[in-house]
């Protein structure tokens, strides 16, 4: 059987770093070469980045994307390039494509055209690219290749069968696959699937790191021409890992076919699989936490970072991921006790912040929220002000934060979770000042999860036990409770999830047996909280429907959930 | 000739008030079946409002949508109805369609599917509807008409052809086009196109009204049989304007023929055409900007305003577009001059207020000042603070409009112009802080020549003299001016609307002659600022690159516009 040597190069490229891009490709391309590969494999769009959004509207942008290839095309010899690229049509430039160059010997050889533009959830292909038609092969070190980009490969007898059927001996797939709970699984049963469709070996090459909301889980793979998966590479971390191995034996070709390499590639010694293992879910999900933050604070210039730590689960949880992104030298926990703040929430604080060995620091708001109460007092009299004073105290600590961003040069965290965010329980320009919300995507339940399960995995008690048992409180007037405002999560949760992931509606819930009055104000704090996640900063996705992209709602919306509303 | 009296029906409904919007409907119904009409038009998705966004993926929203068109069409009598609503496959409930429905003696006889999806600009049809590929023709009182929705009508030799081709006696188009600068006249250029192509009369209805960023401009008409726009609706306003015109003669008919009505309707006595004249330019993007704030701040249910009032042009302009919008009486301009504002900031404010009649209120912010500047000394020091303080001055500033606004019920209407939401000349959760950014779309030298037309048109001088021609300034440290760190505006707005509206690049500007440090500055300016954009509030929708839906930007985005960065 004629066998192959593959460079899946999972490497973490940044939107519109052209140059340290392509830099990047060339430094795995001397890997491969180094390790005499046939053939080396980038992710969809690499050159620019994905997803580029409308910077692809710019034809300068373009012109340098192709400039950028020319120069790793330059790079190449005998170990082929397969990398995305996006381009344009000389006759007409309206024309936008979603492209894999097929690269060797100094120059590109050609391309392939993306064909399946997804327009769902995240993705907005339609709205910029032309989806292609063509079917070429490419003789790569005597094995005829076919290439796909992402989604071409999920379509049940798409491109890919049409590339098997034409004399492909592998199909190539090159991705920019972002990354929710449980994708790893859909990955694999989607290659079982086109396994059994094209009987044909794949090289599935997947981007990691984070892009604002999203981030790539990398966790590339080869199933063999037996149909098992013999080689991965490691979910969020960047890797060119190197397979060899055999390809179907040569089938009659009816499509065009271009010669790439012609390098006979067959006295090498073989190198054994490599199988990195997967991460178990919590760890998956902390892995996917830790990288998109990460990469959104370094890609936009910042090294530090800080955010309020108020003694409760969820600004614990955001230093710990802090810390494990950023080290602990880095991260700047602000406590900002109120005259209404419990005693412990300093005490519990303190004790975390030494546990992580982060910088802590203590701001009393006292002298903020006294001005403002004595500025304000003729306009809003001296009754009791209520919810207007508990939102003054949030955003008194979103000023505090701002301002020593702005004076040190850190970028501010927000901790508000998925459920929080899901009902608007928080303060606009209060705890939602700052620039990324590390768990936004994470409802309140799956903090307790992840927040136990990292003190395990440390083998010690990290977050103090007391922060994860005692009673939630946004700690705003004397003796408030989450509970007070809210059903308890374990019942709250599973209705937010219906509501925001499932397309249920009030009336869905009410008629599978939810509580009527409940359901109707749960249902409508999601409704009315549109504009405050409108406001809100972005995070990583983590769920197959984030708040985001994902999920695009009116905010002006006199709809409420059917029937009797 | 056969003629045929049609009600082109624009009204202003609401995304989601699916019973609202059927009253609103049946209400309009009544007017054309009073006036002795043959059938009355309303918009694309009329039932359900335009764009419904993700509200469409869940199935109750389409059912109860259905269950409103329903009520709808048991209300027709021998008048029919052409109406806009969601559908979806029974067969494949995944698939969700565009659709007309044809009404008429109390059923829905039929529907048309919307073929041409737009998915640029502001929007995203192809994330939720699949096309229609039949031409169905209806025999309205003896007529036989074709319809078609919004983008069908743009498309060249598309199913206008097709319906004029098989038959149709006229085109009934129902459309949600949202307004831009210039857009009747590519609307009345793109009606010549198409009946010159089909020689058939088209009655096209707009909806119209605010929804979040859109606002639709209605000015629906009718093309005669000669080609004239013998009929036009007001712009901006709701109207069911009446229409007797003749259609062309039968012609064979090639396509699918529903019988809706059979009323011979040729013994009435004509009415004369109406034509409503078109705004003057000025005039038609005030109209859109009251309309676009009215309809956001009343259909979420508000009824009264406030703002910061500086004494500068923005917050001005902003405050006559809310007494037009809301009556003076609802509209709250509250001054907060700081220990750096000039003398004239407060009296130029107040003279405005009494002009308008709107309540005015100062509050002076040094107390919260002094408060945060004790309170964040041990953190950062003796040493003036520089941006960090200028920040602070605009967050109280939030703070003060939002607590008002808390106490009060007030929504808070932001005050920034294009030019500055563009370089980011703005404080995030400052003076970015509020619901509705009332002129995000105009260019600052815009906002000056809509203020000399408010002034004009009201025949005094509503907006001081002094405010018109003081120098702009933020007043965030002593003698600040805006031309200290940008470009006065006849330099800097033209260079914006090249990179921001233009798709250009920095590299584009210098090759064509500008100032390499300048454009690298500005240009680096508008990039950076994305994450202050992607977390303020929205605002009408005015030119045709809106900050919004309509650019699409990442905010990690290392591209520095080409050659050289």
């Amino acid at each position: 059987m004629p066998t192959l040597r593959i460079a899946l190069c999972q490497i973490d490229i940044i939107v519109g770093a052209l140059d340290h891009n392509a830099d990047l490709i060339i430094e795995a391309l001397t890997q491969a070469e180094a390790a005499d590969c046939d053939l080396a494999v980038f992710g969809e769009l690499s050159i620019c980045g994905y997803p580029p959004e409308d910077l692809l509207y710019k034809p300068r942008f373009i012109a340098d994307n192709k400039a950028a290839l020319a120069r790793v095309a330059a790079a190449t010899g005998n170990c082929a390039v397969i990398v995305g690229y996006a381009d344009r049509d000389p006759e007409n430039p309206e024309l936008i494509y979603n492209r894999a160059a097929i690269c060797a010997g100094g120059e590109v050889k050609g391309s392939f055209t993306k064909q399946a533009l997804p327009n769902y959830n995240v993705f907005d292909e339609k709205r910029y690219f032309t989806p292609g038609s063509d079917f070429p092969l490419w003789s790569i070190a005597g094995v005829n290749v076919g290439v796909a980009i992402c989604e071409d490969l999920w379509i049940a007898d798409g491109p890919c069968k049409a590339l098997a059927d034409g004399g492909a001996q592998i199909i190539v797939n090159i991705n920019a696959s972002p990354y929710h709970k449980d994708k790893v699984e859909e990955r694999d049963a989607m290659l079982d699937d086109r396994f059994a469709e094209c009987a044909t070996p794949i090289a599935y090459v997947n981007l990691v790191g984070g892009q604002d909301e999203l981030v790539f889980d990398g966790a590339s793979v080869v199933v063999d021409v037996n149909g098992e998966i013999i080689a991965r590479a490691g979910q969020f971390v960047e890797q060119v890992q190197i397979a060899d191995f055999a390809v179907t034996d040569r089938k009659p070709v009816t499509l065009p076919l271009t010669e790439v390499t012609n390098r006979a590639s067959q006295s090498r010694a073989g190198l054994p699989p490599v199988l990195e293992p997967l991460l178990d879910p919590l760890e998956e999900i902390w892995a996917a936490l830790v990288l998109g933050v990460k990469d959104y604070v370094n890609n936009n210039g910042f090294t530090e970072v800080c955010f309020g730590l108020s003694g409760g689960i969820d600004s614990a949880i955001t230093a710990c991921l802090a810390a494990d992104a950023f080290g602990p030298e880095n991260v700047h926990a602000v406590m900002m006790p109120s005259r209404y703040s419990s005693n412990h929430s300093v005490s519990d604080s303190e004790k975390l912040v030494q546990n992580l060995g982060i910088d802590g620091r203590v701001v009393p708001i006292e002298a903020a929220h006294h001005g403002f109460m004595d500025m304000l007092t003729p306009s809003l009299g001296t009754e009791p002000w209520g919810l207007t004073e508990e939102n003054l105290q949030s955003r008194i600590r979103g000023v505090v934060l701002m301002a020593l961003a702005n004076k040190f040069g850190w970028l501010v965290l927000t901790t508000g979770n998925k459920s929080e965010t899901a009902v608007g329980y928080s303060t606009l320009y209060g705890d939602t000042a700052g620039a990324y919300a590390v768990i936004k995507d994470i409802w309140k339940l799956q903090v307790y999860e992840l927040s136990r399960d990292y003190n395990r995995r440390a083998g010690r008690e990290i977050i103090p036990e007391n922060i994860l048992t005692k009673a939630p409180s946004a700690e705003l007037r004397p003796d408030q409770r989450d509970d007070q405002s809210l059903p308890p999560y374990e019942e709250l949760d599973p209705m937010l999830i219906q509501l925001v992931e499932q397309n249920r509606t009030a009336h869905d819930l009410i008629e599978a047996g939810g509580d009527e009055a409940v359901v109707r104000r749960i249902a409508r704090l999601v409704d009315i909280a549109e504009f405050k996640r409108q406001q809100s900063p972005l995070g990583t996705r983590i769920s197959k429907r984030a708040f985001g992209k994902d999920r695009r709602m009116p905010i002006t919306n006199l709809y409420r959930g059917g029937s009797s509303s």
